[in-house]
């Protein structure tokens, strides 16, 4: 399992008074780092492998200013191109949001998705829930 | 229909040289505004009657900086306090994305969803599909 | 003059109740595209020969969700290769906010300051104060 | 003097590859969360006594995801009811930013500038230059 404290910032709160929702895919593609690492340790952007097909959040609780939260992040599938990623927000001990990522192993010169190669697939396995 | 007009922000680009993944919610949040506006014309936040409950984003193709991109937004379903909602944004003809939003109407005093009122889903008809 | 109007998305505002300060120079970087299609037509980003120096705001008066804001841009002062850039936004026919931005004909093959060409000269000469 | 390290994010990325120059003043607020602290330790919004009177922020050089940053916040002087804030951002042992911020201690229900406490002041004391 990935985890990442991120401490909200006042930027990221909105006019109801808590973080507004649309931040928390920027948080849960910051808990996707360590696969990014992971998959291409290079972060090499010219030949970046990774494309993101679908992601879809579920608000559970408000989020507050003023406390961290844990991201907690595992992979929950992996196909033979595709990356299936489980997120989590944690603040005070209290589940705030889950989250679910699907990542596709991608070719940008054949514009078409590829089988994850054997290193990866073992770099990968340590974040495997 | 809702339809809104979007600029891409060079901000909103990321290292991929295409629009960050994590901006496609934020327009469809704005694509939401008609809603709200039609849900609570006077937008004060102080009785504010919305929460959102979960969001989904798929990927259809990628999004250019240097050309705008339509957001057409439609109530899918109203349940006795649910808007479930469906996004697109097209660029250049094409389907970029795809999305959905289930928003609840809700009591932020009792902390519980409320029945949409008549006024409401009356204001709500011209935005179903 | 450019002139640019954005519609202050929900996202944007901030716990305060209103457009969260870290917002304008989004805002703003945006009222600049007109100048970087001036500079640099293609918009494309292998050759992009700008980089930004320096941005300053002055944050005159609490902008509101829920009424459009017109960016205004001109071109303060062309030097041989700085471009000095004046913003303004407008919210309800009040001034809201100033700002500069203070941006470089660059060469990132070389990591230095060009001078701007006469034909760039030219179709910049008509965003000038 | 305050120490935050930020992780840039992807999605604090842009097209020309580095972090967009619209982040750093995110960060540089986030490094003014323990001036908000110091002055208002509740950081309850409904009497919140601060107001941003001017921000600038210098780019002093590139800004690379992957690499952690670190932003040095120190006040720079402290007025009747001004706070004026110094910000240094480091990546790599390397300055690539400095960032200034005028924030007014305020009174928001008459409108206008109010005199710093004396318990404020004293709380606002270690961090100055």
């Amino acid at each position: 399992m990935l985890r990442l404290t991120v401490s909200p910032r006042f930027a990221e709160t909105d006019a109801l008074g808590h973080i507004n929702n649309t931040v928390i895919p920027v948080w849960f593609e910051q808990g996707r780092h360590g696969i990014f690492e992971a998959v291409h340790p290079s972060l090499n952007v010219d030949d970046w492998p990774l494309i993101l097909a679908k992601i879809s959040v579920e608000f559970v609780a408000q989020i507050y200013f003023g406390e961290d939260v844990e991201i907690r992040t595992v992979i929950d599938k992996l196909g033979n191109s595709s990356i299936i990623v489980n997120h989590e927000a944690w603040q005070s001990k209290k589940l705030v949001a889950t989250g679910e990522a699907v990542m596709v192993y991608f070719d940008y010169q054949t514009n078409k998705a590829a089988t994850i190669p054997p290193e990866v697939r073992e770099r990968l396995t340590p974040i495997m829930k």
